[in-house]
């Protein structure tokens, strides 16, 4: 068994950094500041977003516990992409940021373990570009579609994030549908909670988290009652509505249990208020620096 | 509006080729032939499975409508795999095979756009190092993480397989329950067949298909009816077990309207009867021709 655990690890940064705030790296090329959109530092978009996101994740490293990188905007860059995408993880984990790969990842038995090797790692002699140390998940295929992500999350000692309740508006569609007089996102965790229920840590928590959404609070409070050691990645706070009284009900009584993302509220501040007033775009590191460090501390005070 | 049609195109192919099949490029490097796993030809693991792709593709290209790239294997090749998996659609794209790419991608919208201009295209500017002709979908985040994929598919003449009932074990667990009186697949199809009415072809079909196991031939003849102007793509046949009887029923009353996919019972032939015998490792490449065209003519005659 490896030494670490991921559940201990996320708790230990929460506790350390007193943060249960994760940033969304989902970088927009036409959203970048004018220095990186136009300027010579960098020759291709693949190199401008990295270019970026080191900035930012300089920026948030001291308030953030983790950073969550969307690894579609990285594919749509295709191979040059892809290398930022690689070379973006090693930067947070060199900053001591824990890196979520948010691939929502999903196929039958054998090709969920390439998926596994791929970023979560383990395998002998495997290629590490893209290893983070935890991956989203999509349970559509079911447990033998999930079982060799969670082998390879308690080989490694790296975690999991399955998608049990999603932000989306449209997320009612299936996940809500009656299920003999469940809704379906409720069998979900159900599994999820089994499936990492042998795995607990010395914190409590397994290494097989949730995805719920900040958008449902109802739902958010519910599903943290349902899956009391499984830790909740919680998207949706900021550019998708939800605030921080909405994120509470995801946290245990001691205010763990969980961290929030936010994605373009962090990384993209100085296009909103209080932070483009206060900073403006040549100041933009220090607007992401800002956002971050008011999360954090809403976040904390919220719950502790 | 894109000249193509992704729905008529594989029609096309199918009668022209006389043709359902579809290969699997799902290498693993542990089952190369000797002369690819040991020799010299390939300095590392990603370029060894691009020399094997690239034979395989030779192999199958006048037998085969279209392949199928489980981008997992590449995937966990880091970097160097991405760049094996971008030469291997540019390879089959020359060869004038259909490129499917087994992605299974899924995500919320800004997302889902994202990754359908990674694997669709249709971006100004954008990159296509990843741009196949035909994407998988996970459908568990509901319509707006879909929609994207379809405005792009439709925008750009290419098409889509959304997952409806897989073709692993575990399938049941989530798919098959019982949501109001019909299982949750049925409630996918319905979508499905809903989100691509508005674009069929000339031919009848429209480019957003699903993905159907052929290891549940009931619920395949059930889907099929059910979405009657949907391309379906049903894997598991070979070595997941399924035959020839039990893909029949995914074929309308002309024999089309469907796709087989088998990866390992093609690409990895030489490993098996009757094909060990017939050439051995020595004669891997004319195994690959010789399943794949038996394959095609199982099927046509059991459909034509």
């Amino acid at each position: 068994m490896p030494e670490r655990h991921f559940a201990d690890a996320l708790l230990e940064a929460c506790r350390r950094k007193r943060s249960q705030v994760v940033v969304g790296l989902d970088p927009r090329l036409d959203r970048l500041p004018a220095e990186l959109r136009e300027g010579d530092a960098a020759p291709g978009p693949a190199e401008r977003i990295l270019a970026f996101n080191r900035n930012v994740i300089d920026a948030v490293a001291e308030s953030a516990a983790a950073v969550k990188c969307q690894i579609a905007f990285y594919e749509q860059l295709g191979c040059a992409g892809m290398a930022a995408y690689a070379e973006t993880i090693r930067h947070a984990k060199n900053c001591d940021l824990i890196v979520i790969a948010d691939a929502k990842r999903g196929d039958i038995a054998s090709t969920a373990s390439a998926y596994a090797a791929a970023h979560l790692g383990g395998h002998d002699g495997g290629v590490d570009d893209f290893v983070a140390d935890a991956l989203t998940v999509n349970p559509y295929l079911g447990s033998d579609g999930v079982r060799p992500f969670v082998n390879a999350a308690v080989t490694t000692g790296r975690g999991l994030f399955v998608l049990v309740k999603t932000s989306n508006p449209s997320s009612t569609e299936l996940q809500d549908l009656d299920c003999g007089g469940r809704p379906l996102y409720e069998h979900v965790a159900s599994l999820v909670s089994a499936w990492g229920a042998p795995h607990k840590g010395e914190g409590g928590y397994s290494p097989v988290g949730a995805v719920v959404g900040a958008t449902f609070p109802e739902e958010l409070a519910r599903l943290r009652a349902l899956m009391p050691h499984t830790p909740l990645l919680v998207p949706g706070f900021g550019a998708q509505g939800g605030g921080v009284q909405d994120v509470l009900p995801a946290f245990d009584e001691r205010g763990e249990g969980a961290v929030v993302n936010s994605s373009r509220g962090i990384i993209f501040a100085w296009h909103r208020a209080p932070y483009a007033e206060r900073f403006g775009e040549k100041g933009w590191r220090d607007a992401v620096r800002a956002a971050a460090a008011d999360m954090r501390d809403q976040l904390w005070q919220g719950t502790h």
